[in-house]
């Protein structure tokens, strides 16, 4: 097994290089990269074409879905008018910064304003692969469990967003918010938490306007204001 | 990326050596062994509840939990008095079969008629490992979206049987549960497709049904009637 997690680590090395790479590409042209992660039907891409019907009419945006099969999620988003690559992974279980550039490559992506790339649905291995993103948002749905902040925590002490979903579903639910927020609090304290309904629209503004002001502050920060 | 392919493909197949051997011991054993796979918060833990409250008066009934961190889930079932252990994987996507070894050597689980193994919240890596279990059980909640068969498809071609959950939320959701059927049968034709709410209860009694044919089938076909 040593050997299994030193060629790993070696992968993930180069992997991270090319993080790196994006990372300072995104840099030169101001774009704001979101890795949004979470288990498979959280929402993800839902929250998405809520985010883009709002954001387009202001901002040039983008999206890389990444899914172990089917176009669904690309579909769903070029639908709206807005340029989309899907990655088909075909069995693995995230997404690497190599994919990305090939994904740049090969689609017309770029210029954006934001680029969204919306992970394999999965809570755990996307979490240590860096795809160049200015930060990641975890999402969890409420429909989930009040127990998963500290049963998956990687995801949720590096996300520095996490987005509690569908909470128009609440009042179906046995589903403790302070509990999960406390949770979220202790292992990241310093992360933003968002609670958003998709069908409701409630919190979808919110969360519009923490992507402009971060956008804005990257744009400040690159001096590309 | 060849080394690292070759690399996790010798892990595996050293990995199937011993499910290969454990699944020769549950034969000797009469021992139905069930490894239930879903995205995290599906509802496994629930629905084994839900299982044991109704199986545990007539079958010696022993739990493995896997989980990347809390014992929470092996303190549920330990709270119905049915004997748990609970593996950590501290980041791991996935149960193996040596640590399915190294818990019945830690553990006081077996002799049971029937062990049940919860396998890491993850739809997608635990399908490819083996842990000498007699069959797969796929859980779906109709909240995670009726598209979810055909985006993961590896696990609901290889479970046995499909457990659609939490089906007392269907009034509130959109979810085509002919639709979702439809893609289990052209993925898996001969799996079984069962719905329950741990909730209601609805659907449990054939689920608890299904597990005591088949423990009744594996004791004819070992000779241990």
């Amino acid at each position: 097994m040593t050997q299994v997690v030193t060629v790993r680590r070696r992968a993930l090395e180069a992997s991270e290089e090319r993080a790196q790479a994006l990372r300072r590409s995104f840099a030169d042209t101001g774009t704001l990269v979101v890795n949004i992660i979470s288990s498979p039907g959280s929402g993800k891409t839902t929250l998405l074409e809520a985010t883009l019907r709002r954001l387009t009419a202001g901002h040039h945006c983008a999206v890389i879905e990444g899914d172990v099969a089917t176009e669904r999620d690309a579909d769903r988003i070029r639908a709206l008018g807005v340029p989309a690559h899907q990655i088909l992974t075909g069995g693995a279980c995230h997404l690497d910064a190599r994919q990305i550039e090939a994904a740049l490559g090969a689609a017309r992506l770029l210029p954006a304003d934001i680029l969204f790339i919306e992970n394999v649905g999965n809570l755990i291995c996307p979490t240590t692969y860096d795809l160049g993103e200015d930060f990641k948002v975890a999402l969890l749905s409420v429909t989930e469990g009040d127990d998963k902040p500290f049963k998956y925590p990687a995801i949720f002490a590096r996300a520095e967003v996490t987005v509690i979903s569908k909470i128009d579903l609440l009042p179906h639910l046995p589903f403790d918010l302070a509990a999960v927020e406390e949770q979220l609090r202790s292992l990241n304290p310093g992360a933003a938490i968002l609670r958003t309904s998709a069908t409701t629209g409630e919190g979808i503004e919110g969360w519009c306007e923490l992507l402009v002001k971060r956008l804005a502050a990257k744009r400040r920060a690159t001096g590309q204001e």
